[in-house]
């Protein structure tokens, strides 16, 4: 995997999403993956989601992240009509702060199942950074690159340590 | 309406969701509304759920009634296939108990109504009440009836005060 | 239906609600279907609220929509004097973000159907869409006139990936 | 107030209630307070609804317990027709567990108030102290009666102490 | 009652409360009911809580609305030591938005009613709209001022309808 | 600490919630923790309830452990009239499954801590095995006695998963 | 992968949660996926637990799947010492009805990723599908097999719908 | 206790909660009580978290306060790993207001107590008083200053009652 031709789709029902959903492609970039950005609604466009979804595994697709807010239908309905593994990010879109995409995208019947993060951006980064753990299984290369990212989470939080300790003394 | 040849669609996700879905059928069948029984499911037959939404309308069907559990997609995916109202009936399938499948059923994104209605069986009786309600803006006959329906539901409530009473005193 | 004299009502609680109601006027008038802005209260203006239920059918109202929030009984309260159908708008008025709304429009016991929407904005558009979906059942212009709304909503996200992909370029 | 031709009303939506609501015609029996029973449906019985609620005051009636499930309009539906206190009591009717009884009880916008209590048997008793709370602001020999319950409440406190240190050691 | 010398209490457990509180003061202004405002916690102060409750009866307080947010316990501490009737008025004053002072104010165990008002503002006004319901039970005058108040709420319904018309068509 | 005459106290609101107390009980035997069972309601008994809350310093009690239901205001109440650390344990008592006993019992207004645990049992198990790491703080045979517990907990894991292993394979 | 040395490991925080973690074990078998079962908790055998995710990934693990109720930290603790793909399944264990575990499996911070699925049996049937979506992206043979497995649980809603249709005739 | 070298430490999953936690560490300072602060991830740097954690009761520390939001696994990683009290402070830092670092922190499996604190900075300031009443058990001196800051919080509400009256009269 992750050679030229592999390819992660960041998908999402609206472009009001791109915002939250950029933290994903962000962190595809930095590991140098490969990624493209889809808009499509599994309500508004549902021929345009289901010929996505269909053919996105003859693409060299390797996984599809999906961000959706409010009755968040989009990962389950791209995961029933794939064999790849779909990620899906819950978007606080509504009045009810994201705990109708929380319910919608993670409570998926026996069956089809949505790798479901956190609602938000903290779940966008995730659904990057679980991509790059999948693609690594076959890939030692960037396995190499996910524990020097892991690494580096755990050494800046010293380093925030520091600042946070001379801030304080300030 | 109401001819010999409308349909009201009862569609369910599985088929231990019957034993609510039942109530909306024996509301049709009271008031002498053609319905049939079908069952797919968004995500374990994709195909199938996009056939029978896409077709339902030219097969004389004048509404949808939709019951389904968990991330309750089925109502808002034939919604997005079909000019015809779709009525979503939520169905307590998990620890949630019902919360999951009210959220996925009524917060549809704008574009695409779902007419929801309670989670469990007083959501499938009210399902077919109200197709029976749309039936009848243009069927006087049926109008008549629905008219004596509600008046009946009145008129049970002074029966069971009685009884009520009856059993109290006793 | 949708002749002249056909009327879908726009019933809101308070005048606050408005902002959020009209998107549903939006709707109808784009649709070209008569309709009314009605304020009442099911609590502050009972009488009013069901004069205005009692009367309806017989005005060639031929759907009812609703808005309200906290303790949201008006749709209720009106679909339980009127065979028409009543479709529910919760809208997000208090701490509890429209919670309390949704649930007292939606948990309706079995008899008397209020086709819910989701809380706010969404709702209140796809309230319209109902009526819309309802009306074109008798209506074969109109229902080529949803046909054509729906194609658009399709195309239109195909032009805002475009406008999307160009941004994120840029 | 308490004297002979004073009543307070106990009120429910459905039959099925009355296992809860006799909590409060206990209570009121053991004060000796004149009650009656009353059965009628926010919706399945609006009519008969707004004829107790209109006529209640100028039949003595001094307080009106209500008890009702699901989206629990009753409380306020009466409420918005009487000048008397209206005391809500939820009933945990529906896979919802009485959250949604709740929220459409207690969520009462400004103007009419419901005196919600807890969901369930503590509330229908609760509901009924109430009422002896308000009626014994003129009545000094009720007073009396409640100062003398609440003792009690006190002194049993004590005695299941005991009953329980003996069952422990046992 | 409402006599010279009867007096409703508004309580609340932190000054922070009073801009929510100050609603159920301008209700008891309005209909002349004299009132006092005592700042209590049931946490910080419990003993100056205690004395309140105790001697409330006797200083011829006839109804003790409490405000309160977070644990709200102070209407149930006041309760329990009063046997005046008490109406909670949950505050929004956390995170949780006002569903922890909800329950922590509703839920009361049976033997010790709290009357429960909305949370915030439209419960705070609700709560002296209930004193003045109790009042009322025992002054015919203070019904007839009460039955105006409902009365003009209608007709403002009214009013307001022709003002966002108004403000619809320009 | 840990002396012949230090006490852990295990008080609750009811004689029902004692079989999940008893598990509090139960860790603080294993561990020869002086302790003793109070029964005491915050609201049916205030005045026993601030008996025993102000005079449990002086009587060497440590750590007081509260289990209440439904409002549960009992853990703040003796929080508020004592300097010891109380600890509390929310019972799942109502409809509404200990989300009201939680949120009544942790969400403490700033000034009044409670430690609270988990809903039910395991957090009455847990508030005396907190109990047990206060005093161990002065006590090392005690302190001892934790450290050992806590291996065996984690031996045991290891056990059971040869059980569950020989279970599978049978 | 998928070859004679790569594993799927199950891991649980309690014995008690393999009824519901077996619903994974049985997938895994269908598609003849070598797997194991590990028990260990996150907080009971907390070096247990960090021994075992620091040698997952030399062992030829290829994905953990890990079920735990409660305050189920366990799949994020494995999930910060690996870097394998993750899988959570909340499982209802308390009286919260797995919401609690859900929350705390799903809400990961950035940087560490855990796939969460439906709370209960459908999330371990689906974590184990998820691992075959993973392992079959390098998987021909595997990928074949799981594109059977979807056709036939479509296939399946068709003879349910032959059964369903016989039974409501009966 | 509380002697120069005995330590609380205020322990934070982010810097970004130092706003929060900061008011533990000014109610430790005002008792003059030896305080760190130390920022470690459960997630982002477990290794890190657990030498803290396996450390600290050898280096005086005597109770240990954890903020953490989101899935907030820290106070149960740190508990899982050491003798000494710990005490967690949910932080609101996601989209669903804290409940989610609540029920992540607060639903500790039995065996591993966390004494869980209201969400946010009121919880913060409670948990640097509940180690101040843990201190004070053995340490007569600072329960007298205990004493002292309850009767100052006592006699503070008087003022701000003044101080209200006031504001209302003019």
């Amino acid at each position: 995997m992750n050679k030229s031709n592999d390819i992660v789709s960041v998908v999402m029902g609206s472009d009001s999403d791109y915002p939250v959903m950029e933290e994903a492609v962000k962190i595809l970039d930095a590991f140098s993956i490969a990624n493209e950005v889809f808009l499509t609604s599994a309500h508004r466009s549902p021929t345009r989601t289901s010929d996505f979804a269909r053919k996105a595994a003859q693409r060299n697709v390797k996984a599809i992240i999906v961000g959706a807010g409010a009755a968040a239908h989009l990962a389950g309905v791209i995961a029933s009509q794939t064999p790849l593994p779909v990620i899906g990010v819950p978007i606080d879109a509504t009045a009810l702060h994201g705990l109708d995409a929380l319910l919608s995208t993670v409570q998926m019947p026996g069956g089809v199942p949505v790798a479901t993060m956190a609602v938000g951006k903290a779940g966008a980064k995730n659904a990057a950074l679980l991509a790059v753990r999948i693609l690594s299984l076959n890939d030692e290369e960037l396995r190499q690159r996910l524990l020097t990212y892991i690494d580096t989470m755990s050494q800046e939080v010293e380093k925030r340590q520091e600042d946070l300790l001379q801030k304080i003394r300030a």
